[in-house]
C-alpha cells in the first residue's frame, strides 16, 4: 500500500518559509503558519517546523509537508529523501513540466511517495490527528467515512459541510496534481483501512479508467461507494479541463464505468453526505418494499410519492400482520402507509413496527414522526432504534419539518437510524441501500 | 370578497369547553386552552373567550373560532350567527353528512362565512396577529408569502419550516372540509390582498377544476403562485382519498391544469419554500442565459453542471466586457463560469459583477462565494446587493457549503438576495424566475 506512510507517519516536519509569499493560495508566511496550527493542535505524533530562512538543519521525520515554491521545494524534498523521510505532502503547486519530472525522477530513486503537487489542503487522518489544511480548526470529528476530492474548491466546501453537520470523517484527501500517487493508490490504501467503511468521492476527470474500474470493482464488494462528478456538461467539462487539468470525457462514458465499478453516483454535495451517511448507519435493503409509518396523513402522502418516485414499492401487508393491527388498535386503517394517527407515542409505534418489521413482505422502513399538531415527543424517537436493534432490516426517520427535525435528530444522532428533514430525501437514502444490496450481492 | 370577515376581524370570539374531551385532535380543553394562549398572545384586536361550562352568555364579535363537538357547534354557532358574527372558523370535525347539511344551512341564512370543519389549525394573518393554531408561538414573521394547505399535517409542518428558517408569511390557511369556503374563496381574498406578493399552495385534490383554473390564470399574472401536490402516484392518491375525502385524479390532468392557470409545480416542500422566496426577493429572469461568478474552480463547476441539468443556458460573454475584465484582471480566464481567483474581495466581485450585469447576453446572475480556502470574508457579501439595485436582473448567491452557508447568510438575510447552500438549488431558483416570466408575458 503505497499511500500508507502517508497516512500514518509516527512523525511529520513541516517545511516552509516566513518570508516568501507568491500569489494566492502558493507559499506565504500565513499558509505557513496555519498548516503549522492545526498540526500542532491535532496530530498525536511528534511534530517539528523548519522555517528555512532560520535553519537548514532538518529534523528527521517519516512525513514531510512541504510549502515553498517549485525550485525550493524540490531541493527541500530531495534533502528530506536523503534523511529518510518516507513521503511528502507536496501543499504549493505551480510547478513546470521540467520540474515535475524533475520532481517525479527524485521521489522515484528515493522510493518516496509523493501527494500533490497543489493539494493546497493535503491530507486529514481523524486517527492519528494528521491535518495539514489551513483552515483553522477545520478538523472534523472521527467516523468511517473517507473522503477523496480531486477539487480544492469542493473539497474545502465538503470539509466544511462536513464539519458543520459533525459528519464523522475516517480520511480526508485532497488529490491535487497527481504526480505520484493517484486515486487508485489512495483507494488501495482506503480498502484495507479499518477506520473506513464506506468511501465518498467527488471527481472531475480520470486516467487509466481500466485499472480504476478493475479496482473499484473488488473496493465496492465490501465498502459501499458513492460519487459525484463534476463537469457532467459540456460547459462543465470545460471549466473542469482549465481548471485541474484531467480529461473530463463523456458523461455516458463515466456512467458506464461508475455502473461496472458499483459505485453509486449522485447529483449533489448533499446527496453525497445523505448517502455516505446511510451506508455507515444502515444494513443494505434487500427488496424493494417499503412501509410507511406515519402520526401524520399529509407528510405520509408525500413519503409514498417520493417512495414511487425512487423507483421502490409500497410493501403489501400480509393479512396476519393488518389482523394484528387491526384487532389491537381497531381505529387505524391499515394500508400502507399506515396512519397510526396523532396520539401515538413510543409504545404505539414499538408495536406497530415489531409487526411491520416481522411482515416477510416488508424489506425497509421510512418512520414518520412529527411533533407539531401531534403527540409525540422528541424523548420517543428513541424507541425506533431500540425496535432497529431486534431486525436485519434498515429504518429511516423523517421528523418533518423545521424544528421537529432538529428536536428528534438531536434524540436519534448517536444512533444508526438517520433522520431526515423531508419524506423525499429518506426515500432517496431507501433507494440507496437498496442499489447497495445489488451491488455487493452481484 | 367572501374570505375577508375572516382574515381581518377586529373583534374575535373563541367558543370552547373546559371539560368535554372527545378523541385526539377533536375537542379538548387542553385545544381550547392553546388556541386561546395564541389569540391572546398575537391578536391585535379585541379578543374574548366563552366557556360554555361556565357561561352561554355570547359577548359580540366578529369572527367565532368553534371548538365543540358537531351538535353543539352547530347550536352555538346559530347563536353565534344570530349576534351577528360575519365568519366562522370551525376548528373540529367529526360531523355526519345530515350535520354538514344543518350547518352550512344556517350559514347560509345568516349569510355567514364558515372555514372548516376540520381545519385543525384554522388560519393565521400576520398583519393583524390573527393565529387560531394550537402551537404555542408557532407563529411566524411578517412577509409576503401566502400559504393554503389542504392538509393539517403538511400545512403544520410549512408552518414549522416557516417559523424555523424565519420565512415572512403573510398568510396561513388549513382548509379543512370546505363546507362553505373553498380554495377559490381564499385565493380571490389573497389576490387583492396587499401583504401577499406570492402564494404557495399544497394541494391534495380539487373539485370545480374548470373555475380554479381560470381563477388561477388571473392571479398568477400578478403574484406568483406555487403548487406542491400530494398523491401523484396511485399508492398516494389512495392515502389521500382516505385523507381528506378529495378526489386525487390523474397526475397528468393536473399538470396540465397547473401549466394552463400558469402555476409553478414543485416537488417537495424544500422546493416550495425556496420557489417562493426567491419569487418574493428577485424579479423574473427574461431569459436562459446565466452568468456564474465565482471565487472558486470546483463548485463553478459543479454550477455550471446544474444550471444545464435545469434547461438554462450559460451565457456567452460579450467581446466588451471578456476585454475588459482581461485588461484589468490579466490572471482571470474570462470564460464562463468565470473563476475570479481565491484572493478575490468585495471589490473585484463589485468591478465582475458590474461589467456582467451590464452584458446583454447576460439575463440572471448565480454568484459563488466560498469563505474556506478563500480570502472572502463574510461581510464582503453586501455589495453583492449593492450591485443588484444598479441592475434589473436577477442574482442569488451560494456560499457552497456548512458554516460558510451560515456566515454569508446572515449577511444577506435582510437583503433581496438569497442564499443557497448549494448551486444545485441556485440554478433551480433562476429556472423559477425564468418560468414565471414566461408565464407573467404570456
Amino acid at each position: 500500500m503505497k499511500a500508507k506512510p502517508l497516512f500514518e507517519p509516527k512523525s511529520a516536519l513541516l517545511i516552509g518559509s516566513s518570508k516568501i509569499t507568491e500569489k494566492v493560495g502558493m507559499t506565504s508566511p500565513k499558509l505557513f503558519d496555519r498548516i503549522a496550527y492545526n498540526m500542532k493542535k491535532y496530530f498525536k505524533g511528534s511534530f517539528s517546523v523548519l522555517d528555512i530562512e532560520k535553519s537548514l538543519d532538518i529534523p528527521k521525520a517519516e512525513l514531510g509537508i512541504v510549502v515553498l515554491p517549485p525550485k525550493k521545494s524540490i531541493i527541500l524534498a530531495e534533502k528530506l529523501m536523503k534523511n529518510g523521510i518516507k513521503a511528502i505532502v507536496q501543499i504549493t503547486g505551480g510547478f513546470s513540466e521540467k520540474e515535475r519530472k524533475e520532481y517525479l525522477d527524485i521521489a522515484m530513486k528515493y522510493h518516496t511517495r509523493l501527494l500533490g503537487p497543489n493539494t493546497i489542503m493535503g491530507l486529514i487522518n481523524t486517527e492519528n490527528g494528521l491535518n495539514t489544511t489551513f483552515e483553522r480548526d477545520l478538523h472534523p470529528k472521527k467516523g468511517d467515512i473517507a473522503i477523496i476530492s480531486q477539487s480544492g474548491g469542493v473539497g474545502a466546501a465538503l470539509l466544511d459541510w462536513a464539519k458543520y453537520y459533525g459528519i464523522g470523517i475516517s480520511k480526508f484527501v485532497f488529490m491535487g496534481d497527481k504526480l505520484d500517487l493517484d486515486d487508485a493508490n489512495v483507494l488501495e490504501y482506503l480498502k484495507e483501512d479499518k477506520q473506513t467503511k464506506v468511501i465518498a468521492m467527488y471527481m472531475e476527470g480520470l486516467k487509466k479508467g481500466r485499472r480504476f474500474v478493475n479496482l473499484m470493482k473488488e473496493i465496492t464488494k465490501e465498502k459501499p461507494t458513492v460519487v459525484l462528478k463534476g463537469g457532467i456538461t459540456k460547459e462543465g467539462a470545460k471549466r473542469a479541463l482549465s481548471h485541474t487539468a484531467s480529461v473530463a470525457g463523456s458523461d455516458e462514458i463515466f456512467n458506464a464505468a461508475f455502473i461496472e465499478a458499483g459505485m453509486i453516483r449522485v447529483i449533489d454535495i448533499e446527496e453525497l453526505f445523505d448517502s455516505a451517511l446511510v451506508l455507515s448507519k444502515q444494513q443494505p435493503m434487500k427488496g424493494k418494499n417499503v412501509a410507511i409509518v406515519s402520526n401524520v396523513g399529509g407528510p405520509a402522502i408525500l413519503a409514498a410519492d417520493a417512495v414511487a418516485r425512487e423507483g421502490l414499492r409500497l410493501a403489501r401487508f400480509s393479512k396476519e400482520v393488518k389482523d394484528k393491527i387491526s384487532s389491537k388498535y381497531p381505529g387505524i386503517d391499515v394500508i400502507n402507509p399506515i396512519d397510526i394517527i396523532a396520539d401515538a407515542r413510543a409504545d404505539r409505534y414499538e408495536t406497530i413496527l415489531d409487526l411491520v418489521l416481522n411482515d416477510k413482505n416488508v424489506d425497509g422502513v421510512m418512520v414518520i414522526n412529527m411533533l407539531k399538531s401531534c403527540f409525540f415527543e422528541s424523548k420517543d424517537a428513541r424507541i425506533i432504534y431500540d425496535v432497529w436493534k431486534r431486525y436485519d432490516k434498515p429504518i429511516v426517520d423523517v421528523p418533518c419539518g423545521g424544528e421537529d427535525f432538529v428536536l428528534v435528530s438531536k434524540v436519534l444522532r448517536n444512533t444508526n437510524i438517520p433522520t431526515y428533514d423531508l419524506p423525499d430525501k429518506a426515500a432517496r437514502a431507501l433507494n440507496v441501500l437498496y442499489k447497495y444490496w445489488r451491488i455487493s450481492k452481484a
